[in-house]
């Protein structure tokens, strides 16, 4: 029997290893039916709010063609400007607002918790499309589901974080969702400013799962999955700081043919700058387009799941 | 017969208490369909230009959400950054252009007759989103709608109307808009600089509505509909004025226990800034949620009618 | 049999007058159906992603109608600010996600040769929107499409193409577009310093095209079609050559009395500032409001044959 019918979506951690696979599941059949062009409008009827109040590109869009891939409307905004916010409205006047016109709202903001507060002001279902530093629970949804795909489960593979571990939201969310799951061990690999953040180490240890900190030729030789995440320059206090650092988490062709383990798949919540060199993407060991594209059947999925559950 | 189809809406007092008591019985109906998420695609093949010269959550997302709840798609701009305009178009040739390609455009601009200009150039209906300082005409419809559906009817009631009666709209036309039914007497709260405008009250006058100036804890006693409005800083080219007049425009659940007439129901047109303080909300007096989201079903009914008549 | 179906749109070039006809043809039905309010919904199912890094008004609003009128649905963004791209993402990676999001690709940029970059890294079929000085084909396609309806054919017409013919894409794709056809000859008008590209020209000189430069006057008395486009200040390294130049290319009602051939008809890729004065909006010389509003129909026809060819 489906938990998932009215379920707000805030944490990747709310969800059991059983409530992902029947995610899994359903987006794999949504998957197959978008690559034979099968149109599909079971939400048809349905809107959707996307309260983007921090600007995204894939996110936003991804829920947008997932919505209307299945025949949903959607209505809100891209960014914080030019809302009631800006005219001093609180954000539980405007998620009141957006909870009386729509079916169920997706909130994004960069502020911790908004949407934890969102969910208690709504009456429906509110998912968290990426808040603060933690939490990004559907793009953890995705980026697990990229595993299954390639690796039949998650189960029993060695997982290496490469880049901000301390405020990268996906980061820290495939983190905790690796603990819905059995690793064979965790390797992170970050600069000493950007290190995985304590509550997140505690969580991965208190589920048992081996983690430790190495360097990125280790991570590729031991590694079968590779998640990547950006260093953004403003973390450093020292542009010089910054330069000397990043060259150390870039990722190359050549690298890649010197150090990987047999199989390695290499994902990334993109967008990239130049962390992963280009000559990458078009071997065998790119898996970040095939995973930006699984945000439409995932996402898919999860809609359908909160909105109707059973009744699919 | 119904007079709606084709019609443009641009000032509450184009309408006769006909007019907006066939418009409220099929809000109703509409509101009733949604509680019960019957799906209804009468406007699907329509397309309605938004055209949000200046930005609007509420407004702009509820006709959004009007429209697709109904079938329509929408087209448009939530600002007037980035369009035509800035290249040095006219308004008309824009309109010209919107009239083109939709069956019906909305229109919300900080300039005072835009939607009427809008109107002489399309062909096709035009609704005034909100335009100057006078009229927000849709805004006053789901007013009057919520007051009618808390107290039966807009007749015999008295009317306190506070706040910002100079420059806002939306007070100018529930004022205008009460001038179709009997009101019991209306009370007009506000700081002296902004005193509701001349024509307003010439209009009141000449409808027979008996009016006079008092203060909120008067207003209080007296009133069944307290109308809220937003008083701006930027009104006040004295800030240390603003500070002085702020509090005396403040309704609190305090102030309400010891002053409020029985059965008294507050409405705003929202944003709130902090004119009403938040432990108003899960009271008795607050009807300002219930009227927001009946912003969507009056909507929905004001697009059938005007698009389709007596065709429903 | 079409030749349509899954093609690139990037330069109106690539298509021969067989292919234009076969749009004229479809677009002239579907202008029609819009004209009977006759429902067409061949395309639902659909997703097309609108790619505007530069914003637009007329050209992605036109083809967001089009597509809903067609029952299609939209994603995309309305100008570069917020996007990836600001986040240091390369154009190709971002056009990676929306291939795998979308069904189709409608990009405008500033930059030359964005659109064909696209195309090379989407499966997806790609339209050009606008992309530097010289490509804008679906412009030209509802212009020639206008001038077919307006005299039966473009074959054997005088053209008159008027202002900013070294910047402006639109000018140039039409000058372009007209190689497909035999027009009688082709009057050049521009001030010095934005007169035709050498290239251009070249491609008019290859199709046999005769052309000359002239001044307006002369133009009026002997084009059939008038193609005015505007002329930009910022063009003009000083204000005061611009003010001295810009009076000789206005058109206005006193001057084409006075002036124009018998018939002549005055198309503008819209927006104008005051290159055509509005006392001309309300003559018989008027055509650039049904050019702007087949806008519609031509992309209309355009997306399905790309999308569908002979399925239709």
């Amino acid at each position: 029997m489906s938990t998932w019918k009215g379920r707000d979506v805030l944490n990747i951690l709310d969800f059991s290893r059983g409530d992902l696979e029947e995610l899994f599941e359903l987006a794999k059949k949504y998957k197959e039916d978008l690559k034979n062009h099968r149109v599909n409008r079971i939400l048809e009827g349905y809107v959707i709010a996307l309260a983007f109040f921090e600007p995204s590109t894939r996110t936003r869009m991804s829920f947008e063609t997932a919505a209307k891939r299945l025949g949903a409307a959607t209505v809100g905004f891209t960014s914080g400007e030019g809302t009631s916010i800006e005219k001093g409205e609180t954000l539980a006047d405007t998620i009141q607002m957006l909870d009386s016109y729509a079916d169920l709202i997706v909130i994004r903001s960069k502020f911790e918790g908004s949407a934890i507060l969102a969910s208690e002001v709504a009456v429906h279902p509110v998912i968290n499309g990426g808040d603060g530093k933690q939490h990004h629970p559907t793009q953890a949804m995705l980026d697990l589901f990229t595993v299954t795909e390639l690796f039949g489960s998650p189960d029993g593979l060695t997982y290496a974080v490469v880049g901000d571990l301390r405020y990268g939201r996906a980061a820290s969310s495939f983190l905790l969702g690796l603990t819905r799951f059995n690793p064979e061990k965790v390797i992170l690999v970050s600069p000493k400013q950007l290190r995985a953040r304590p509550e997140v180490l505690m969580t991965l240890m208190d589920s048992g799962i081996r983690y430790h900190e190495s360097d990125l030729e280790t991570a590729l030789e031991e590694a079968d999955v590779v998640y990547v995440t950006r260093i953004q320059k403003e973390r450093f206090p020292d542009p010089a700081e910054y330069e000397k650092v990043k060259g150390s988490y870039r990722i190359t062709r050549g690298l890649l043919e010197a150090k990987a383990k047999n199989g390695l798949k290499i994902l990334h919540p993109l967008p990239r700058v130049d962390e992963i060199s280009h000559d990458v993407d078009n071997t065998e060991w790119q898996a970040y387009f095939i995973q930006a594209a699984n945000g439409i059947p995932v996402r898919m999925a999860l809609l359908s799941l909160v909105l109707k559950g059973d009744e699919l």
